[in-house]
């Protein structure tokens, strides 16, 4: 019987094509975020079943690739449930395992600790057009700083690879607070019980609208003078660093200062430090699904494409669950297949490729001839230059087509008789 | 109840001076294989389990991580054996998922395809000193061409690349073909049926040498004549081309010629054209385990280290278990690990790495001064230096003393006040 050729579903194959662009993209991410002082690590792609499903992982985790237990520890007659099989799954996202990593290392590490991650994740998703089980997640996290200095630095280097990955697309960045979120609705008077559910309906603003937050709040039953005050607020609040200061004497009594004050001096900072051009705003209907979240949230989205490119934020309450004491910590991610599509949509091109040599060599060049020309492909290689070397095919028409379209530009053709150009 | 802390059992963290030469050996390894023509390509980490489990994998077949079928395909219930859970499982080599892509690839590559993978693969063994259920595979492929200038190709590869990693270590190529093993063996009137048990007993030269394989193979049952005049012909042979031509015209009536002159012109080229140093010679007791490679076969060790560094040949019949239809194809894999563990042996060091900078900034520092301190670490980001900017610890001492083991060489340190260095 034939073996299986496709991949298993809903994972995919990379072709030489698209794999030149990401090596390039990874490449960037790499040097800019070095250049702020990012270090790379990495973590196992399998992590212990109990972490993964320790709630951190919201949605993701009714997505786990269980992985079955080994040798003696698999007993299949005597498993009554899914737990008796299973020990460890796919990590599906790259910052549980962080978190992980930074309680078991953290005497090794610096403190602040920068860590850069580039890696695969797995979902279990339903198949669709361009979400796949198994993509590229590309993460920068600050480890044990309180201070805005963390979310400061990892909005410039965001911002910064970005302007150098996608030069010809302009972008936002949205920023908001988790309290501040929490202080708007609650000085207007929404139930603090219902918080949850009142953010899960302001998260869909960008699809239904003002007035579809509006009539859902309340259907679900919140007070009509609650959602009136709260709409009223959201369309009237500034969206500067100025803005979230004059919000911040509105909810005074709901809200230390400290919170607007914090989050308008990360605005003002990076408007006047960053070389990128970009918008910046707040933007107060920013919720950001994950509940791991505890402080600033940011979002970045691209002009012409929907959703988001990059998107982060402060969860000081993670890394206390493995050690039994929180620590701050702050990250940023980059969507990475995200930005491949966009760029391959532009067409795939990689800037400064070096020029790609073929030498093509007819069949029964004797052994002296062949040695010469495999010496001069050494000594172009040597000087930095891309040379296959090949054997000419019957088809050699199909095949430098073939090549063409592998970026090959340059043809040198070696025959029996001698050079022949 | 406190999450784990710990990796998964045979798992491991990598911490980020350990990344770094692995980052730097990467590059290395990518840049050269370029100039060579490869390029690189990607498959999913999560292969079919009827492609894991059919016989191309030899021994690793057992150590499989196996992947619990999703949804509505599990049905704890009804299952009566490990199959029913399982439909996938983690790719325990790059070699079978490689054959895979290519067969469903191939009207989209050129031909020859000459493919770059380096990725991590699993294998669920005994854990053990420097031995990890996950590890980096870096292997090298030609495929679709049947001559010897894939051989050529992939061991001038192969040398060049090993000889820039590591400058200092010498280094030695054997090689031989499973057609001359078996023809020796043949020659000598070995049982046709027992062959490959004949070959396990040779492969343990290394630890037993030739008296205890000559020991091993009377106890197995072998007529004393045919091991008499194997290990006779084993010690006679010659090692460089020559020896391979000589001994060609010695097994003519069971080898073709045209298999002991293909190596011989291998071994000859790669002479001629090489410009790294290394010594190359022919190996009657290569064997390689794995029962897929069909021709040449080679294997590199390193002065000073044991066991190998690289290792690959010819496995011209796997593609065809995908197709129905065999296609040639020839690889080289370097031990990325082993790699890895000599340099970190011999102090971790990576050339060239750029000069890193630490800002240290008091608390309490104004916005104004804060700004300014930003945009002076983007101005040196911008030519190139590596800088961190932290928040200054109270125990300054230590959090130096912590960034110089990360490689910080520079401390620039801003107070309240001013610039205080």
């Amino acid at each position: 019987m034939a073996l299986k050729k496709k991949p298993v579903t809903g994972m995919r194959d990379i072709l030489p094509g698209e794999m030149q662009v990401r090596e390039y993209v990874m490449n960037q991410i790499r040097e800019t975020y070095r250049g702020f002082g990012f270090t790379q690590i990495e973590t196992p792609c399998v992590e212990h079943i109990e972490n993964l499903t320790s709630k951190q992982g919201g949605d993701n985790e009714k997505l786990i690739f269980k992985i079955l237990k080994r040798g003696e520890k698999l007993s299949l007659e005597s498993a009554k449930e899914e737990k008796d099989l299973v020990d460890g799954g796919l990590r599906y996202d790259l910052t549980l395992p962080l978190a992980r990593y930074y309680s078991n290392n953290s005497a090794q590490l610096p403190s602040p600790f920068k860590a850069l991650q580039m890696g695969s994740v797995w979902r279990a998703d339903r198949p669709q057009k361009g979400r796949f089980r198994q993509f590229t997640q590309c993460d920068i996290d600050i480890l044990g700083d309180a201070s805005s200095m963390a979310e400061i630095e990892l909005i410039l280097a965001t911002t910064t690879v970005l302007g150098k990955i996608c030069p010809e697309n302009g972008f936002t960045v949205r920023i908001n607070d988790r309290e501040i979120l929490k202080g708007m609705a609650l000085y207007c008077r929404f139930d603090e019980s219902s918080l949850d559910q009142v953010f899960i309906t302001l998260d869909k603003m960008d699809k239904i609208g003002m007035e579809g937050v509006e009539a859902e709040l309340l259907e679900a039953g919140h007070a009509r003078d609650s959602v009136a005050q709260y709409t009223k607020l959201l369309a009237e609040v500034g969206h500067d660093a100025d803005g979230v200061r004059k919000l911040g004497t509105v909810l005074e009594k709901v809200l230390p200062l400290s919170v607007t004050e914090n989050l308008a001096h990360i605005m003002q900072t990076v408007a006047n430090v960053a070389e990128t051009e970009f918008s910046l705003y707040f933007d107060p209907t920013l919720v950001r699904g994950m509940s791991y979240y505890t402080g600033t949230i940011f979002e970045v989205s691209m002009e012409g494409f929907g959703g988001s490119v990059a998107g982060g934020g402060r969860y000081d309450k993670m890394i206390g669950k493995f050690t039994g004491k929180d620590a701050p910590a702050c990250g940023f991610s980059i969507g990475f297949e995200r930005i491949i599509t966009i760029l391959m949509d532009q067409g795939g091109k990689v800037p400064g490729a070096t020029e790609r040599k073929a030498y093509l060599v007819e069949k029964g060049v004797d052994s002296t001839r062949f040695a010469q020309i495999m010496r001069q492909a050494m000594e172009e290689r040597k000087k930095g230059a891309q040379v296959l070397v090949s054997q000419m095919n019957k088809n050699k028409k199909f095949q430098k087509e073939q090549l063409e379209k592998e970026g090959y530009t340059e043809f040198v053709e070696f025959y029996r008789e001698g050079l022949k150009e």
